[in-house]
């Protein structure tokens, strides 16, 4: 059973916090392991990756293997069945729609003192893209993270993908041809990513990494940071609930579920105003978990991690969610705008009954690689800005050098910096004649 | 004597691949000091503080005493003198005039299908800013740190700065006030960041932390970030500069000295089409060697890392610093507005002879926190994006859920969710009744 919290209780605030504390990921310590398969991937290349290949994925790899050729991809993809293939167009076309909407302005403006300043944005030249191989092999992922990079103009990118015994998922394939990923390499774990950084024989390095992975490709991401750009490190996925009575307990209960079957660690939070329906909702989601494919995980996240929180009104709901700073968040209210206006953390919202969390995954169009455990405070989800980056101009007239210039030369002498101040000093003495 | 190299000789390549390769910097490997001083600051708070502030600063500090009170804030900033200040106001100025234009806009609109999409920013909550004690100790990095935070919108902005032996810099105090800060603390090192990310008695917790600071410190930052946000980690200054002949050889010298002067491990490269003013510049660097207050570190700078690269055309001189991918690039040829269209990877450029770097560590407007060592090619300056995230937004109308729904049930089955599926369907049959 969840964690039953009622605002009125005396303690609520003691059990409120820590529920926010609870550790819920055990990362296993891989990072000496890691470090190694790093290393054998620098001084190897291509021969680290097909050993390693060999040993983690049981797939022998030809050295001129690594990459799947067009005729391997279009035989995969031939076997997805048409509906799937319209169904991830669709997804493709709506996520792209939305993207294209976040690419940022470039800007150039002169100031009263004769100064131009502005700034530029320029893609990144080479990204590369982690998928995870087994059950967590998403296609929707491939999408959420490949357009995002092309809309920005990156020329190339690439995926490294594991086949586990020489198993490929066709879906992910075909997401990748979609979304106009240019190079697919069958390597995974700490060594993909590695491959990716530093490059190989068959694999340039690339400049920026993302997509989510086990602890091994989490730990290799870390170490290569600041060697190549990496996007967050993802957590176990949250779902914040946010319903008045005005709602049927089965959508609130299912979507609670959609969370939690991703993974044991994952948490699903209801806040409600009203307890009848709170209790409808937790019964609603028990007799979900008699049936449901997943019941062995949901059930363990619901038991372990969720909680139903029963709260004065809308106003201390939205205060409490902005303590939790969920990923994803729904607002299942009368007027869910006014609500949101409220709510200052989160990484995504999902606004009345109509919009369940699971279409966000997919076809909403906003991306769904958001910031878990907490992170919302600081940080956003994936987008275009990701694959850009910004660089500052500033061009003086010989005026306005004259006009600033001073402060300039005041201000590296108070830090002693003094070649920082001739080389203003040099310059106002040639204009000042 | 640097470096140097001419695009015209053979082995070009292999000498300008080693010069990108070189590592500047040694990293002492200070983790695991790193981690028992956090470890200390989460178990004793402020107790911890007092201890390591008498420890590595030499100071005891009373356990009220952390924070800068208002009226030790007053008499340090009174010992600045008035040009100071004034110099200061008018960097504050234009650094705050800048980055307002930087605040990104939120957005909404509805699609076709009846989906109303968009975005929101909001501020974080609480940011703490790092600023290094004594010899590093920069009012102009208190101001590039604490202008964009405030003009994001950040509430609570902190600052830790260690004061050795009791000594403040009135410079640091002066542009703290000046930019709005709200609390100073008189701690440094891997304690401040574990009081900023942790919080103590007196010092609450922040989401966000930025500055630099020595090993200890970006050690600190690496171990807490994800419990909060941290900016880039900081590597030693480089300047590369784009000069044909028409200069004055001694404005780009000094402008390479400028970060020479910086760091023992800085960087300045100049990148010439005209041998005799390649020449000319470095016999120039040599003259102002034997007179710079800080001739040691410059000239062991200039000796150990600099490079003088004479190449064909502008063109190829473009394709080079785009390999390098410089924190600062000055083009400082006649038509810099041109070359800049050439350039993909650059921190910051500076356009024209009449802008020295040094303008733009100062009073330009944009901001000198700046990505180095190559990140240039993944990663941009500071700026209010910095102190800002973005929440998603949809919201579905029935037609809307109706119109894409089935694709995320498709979507969903293929990946073997079937609660995300079956939030969709549950929906879809209330409303196809």
């Amino acid at each position: 059973m969840p964690v039953f919290l009622d605002t009125a209780e005396a303690d609520f605030d003691i059990q409120f916090s820590q529920l926010l504390a609870t550790k819920r990921e055990d990362s296993p310590d891989v990072d000496e392991a890691v470090a190694g398969i790093i290393a054998d991937v620098r001084a190897r290349g291509d021969a680290a990756l097909i050993d390693l290949t060999e040993r983690f994925d049981r797939l022998s790899l030809a050295p001129d293997g690594l990459a799947f050729t067009r005729a391997e991809m279009d035989a995969e993809i031939a076997k997805v069945p048409a509906e799937d293939r319209a169904a991830l167009e669709r997804a493709a076309e709506r996520i792209r729609a939305y993207h294209v909407r976040q690419m940022p302005d470039d800007a150039q403006w002169t100031d009263p003192e004769g100064a131009t300043l502005g700034w530029r944005w320029t893609p990144v030249a080479a990204a590369g893209l982690y998928v995870p191989g087994g059950l967590a092999s998403y296609p929707s992922s491939v999408l959420m993270n490949a357009i995002p990079a092309k809309v920005a103009g990156v020329e190339r990118l690439c995926i490294t993908v594991p086949t586990p015994d020489g198993q490929a998922n066709p879906l992910v394939l075909l997401a990748a041809r979609i979304a106009g990923v240019d190079e697919i390499y069958r390597v995974g774990g700490a060594q993909a990513i590695a491959a990716l950084a530093y490059g190989t024989q068959s694999i340039a390095p690339v400049d920026k990494i993302t997509g989510p992975g086990n602890a091994y490709v989490a730990a290799a991401k870390r170490r290569v940071f600041g060697k190549v750009g990496i996007d967050m490190i993802a957590g176990p996925s949250e779902i914040l609930v946010i319903a008045d009575a005005d709602n049927d307990p089965d959508f609130i209960a299912l979507d609670l579920l959609s969370q939690a079957e991703h993974d044991e660690s994952a948490q699903a939070i209801l806040i409600t105003t009203d307890e009848g329906f709170g209790k409808a909702v937790t019964e609603a989601v028990e007799r979900h978990l008699e049936t449901l494919d997943r019941r062995s995980i949901a059930g363990a996240s619901w038991r372990d991690f969720g909680a139903v929180i029963l709260a004065r009104d809308l106003e201390e709901a939205a205060r409490l969610s902005d303590r939790v700073a969920p990923e994803h968040l729904e607002l299942c209210v009368a007027d869910p705008d006014a609500l949101a206006g409220r709510i200052r953390h989160a990484g995504a919202i999902f606004l009345g009954q109509w919009t369940p969390e699971a279409i966000g995954d997919y076809v909403g169009g906003p991306n769904h690689v958001l910031p878990t455990a907490r992170s919302a405070r600081f940080s956003s989800g994936l987008s275009v800005l990701d694959f850009l980056k910004r660089t500052t101009m500033a061009r003086m007239s010989p005026g306005a050098l004259q006009a600033i210039g001073p402060a300039a030369e005041r201000l590296a002498a108070s830090e002693s910096l003094q070649a920082h101040g001739l080389s203003v000093t040099a310059r106002l003495r040639k204009l000042n004649g």
